[in-house]
């Protein structure tokens, strides 16, 4: 075939592709049409408008996400905590001396009341305890078990399905207009790659999160990564600016969080010049999801949601600004 | 238009894009028709042919790439340590006490013999000064600015023309058949960020390196983040793997590297099951560049080169494989 030919048939053949009588499908269904979903739309069109005073380049399209609250539900407490707890009870053959060593003690018979006694710092033991001494192998195979058979305590449904429907939809959006989706969240990075990449279409590479140390060893002529019982760094309120310039590279133009956990990579996001974008999802809907926001101890949003309004950053009210909240259907509190 | 006549056309125009007549063009110019060459791309054929029975998803074809040795050179000594002698220059008015400070006092004044007689010790210690004390934009201007005046001792060409014609042909090649190219590297992951991109097509979230300790902070209203004179990670050696799963949470089915401190990287990358590629450079040309291995200060391959002929790794040399080895010509010892 020539050349001049190709040419001909490859503008026909345009006109199959993209319809220009149709209407544009709706990409976010799950979203009332407020103001929320308005200033996404109008913040995406305006940096991928080719030739627009705003164009943004496709390889700067940086958008980042938090987990927890964000992305999924987080109540009654965040999940990797309850993946934390069912691990002590599966490992406890392994550990006889917990049987006389708290928190441990208490969670191996149930009693959340007095295991939670010790604060953060007991916490803190439960997940170092549970997230190390193994390969990142085994681990990833532990969490993909967990993922398989454990429920929400409160819906009965497995814990990927408890993923916000809007958001979803906004990672697709957003990926369909050139961004590039990271997570950058509080909860560990080996936890959420092994139900990123399939739950929310992030690849590992594309997830940072909080970090433990591990080490690298040669065990009977293999290669293994071993999970340290020792923190690295922590994901979380100022340290998630520092996370992106450690693992991205680059300031994103696009931000979203729920808590004051969040705030700095907001501010850092939406300080710079140039088109940017920062929302917070509040969790305002008591019926189909849970209401908090200043006063909870998961998710507080407090200075963020002050700085939020004097800023003019997005708000979601979920009980307004969502139409469906997940995609299994019905309320939750009942 | 019809459904048929688009599926027709459809047809019809793929003839136009992928005429099945004409030869492949040789995507690796550079590279003589040797063993290396060979192996590269049965290797990249055997990965990437739909429905074969070594076939690799796009999205598990992770490959690493070292810098200093691998991408560019590295002599006579990493490039990043002259930027950091070049800096303690540039920074000596504000720093009036380096004048009675050893290594600083020698580099001054341009002693590098008493300035090197501190050690790897004193190494570090320059390059902690050099690299903190400023917001991450204003080193990258730093970078930036010194990559644009500085010239190679031995060639006086800029420090991003040092890199080698075949291996940026190979990240082409690679990238053109789905791989994802990441550089794992003992240098700066700030330092390298900068010239990555435009030099080698790599983005910054796909630079993965050393790192140092930063801090989030509003200064004057504005968040920055400040570079500190701490070391945070060093990426190198069994610290490679380790920066991998943490940066990248996926194994690579490729690695390239020219070091011992990049075995660790390799014999993870090799060591696991389905189709593996671990090479390394071997620098064999004294003429065209530098010929240096066992016993070199810089980028010494001693326990790497055995474990590679025991492996069967590929094994680059220099002096047959590569038929040019930067864009610019001639020799570089004369």
């Amino acid at each position: 075939m020539n050349k001049l030919s190709c040419v001909v048939l490859t503008s026909v053949l345009w006109s199959c592709a993209a319809p220009a009588s149709q209407p544009q499908n709706d990409l976010l269904p799950s979203w009332n049409d407020g103001p929320a979903k308005k200033s996404i739309i109008a913040f995406v069109e305006r940096v991928s408008k080719a030739g627009g005073p705003d164009f943004v380049d496709p390889a700067q399209r940086i958008a980042t996400f938090d987990n927890d609250g964000t992305l999924w539900a987080e109540q009654p407490v965040y999940f990797q905590f309850l993946f934390a707890l069912d691990r002590v009870k599966a490992l406890a053959p392994q550990h006889p001396e917990w049987k006389n060593k708290e928190p441990f003690a208490s969670i191996e018979k149930g009693d959340m009341t007095a295991a939670l006694r010790g604060g953060e710092k007991s916490l803190a033991e439960v997940v170092a305890a549970t997230h190390s001494g193994v390969t990142t192998e085994e681990f990833e195979i532990a969490v993909a078990d967990w993922l398989a058979m454990a429920r929400h305590p409160k819906t009965n449904q497995p814990f990927t399905k408890m993923a916000y429907q809007p958001m979803l939809e906004l990672l697709h959006y957003l990926r369909d207009n050139g961004f590039k989706t990271f997570i950058v969240s509080g909860g560990g990075i080996d936890f959420m790659r092994v139900f990123a990449e399939k739950t929310y279409g992030i690849p590992p590479e594309q997830v940072v999160g909080t970090t433990g140390k591990e080490k690298f060893e040669i065990r009977n002529g293999k290669p293994v990564l071993i999970k340290l019982p020792e923190v690295d760094f922590v994901d979380d309120g100022p340290g998630k600016p520092v996370s992106i310039q450690k693992f991205i590279g680059r300031r994103p133009i696009a931000a979203f969080g729920n808590s004051d956990g969040d705030l700095q990579m907001l501010q850092w996001t939406c300080s710079a010049p140039g088109p940017r974008f920062c929302l917070f999802v509040h969790h305002t809907d008591a019926d189909r999801e849970w209401a908090y926001d200043r006063a909870s101890s998961v998710g507080k949003l407090d200075a963020g949601l002050d700085e939020a309004i004097a800023q003019g950053w997005t708000v979601v009210d979920m009980k307004t600004d969502w139409k469906q909240i997940f995609e299994f259907a019905g309320n939750i509190q009942r």
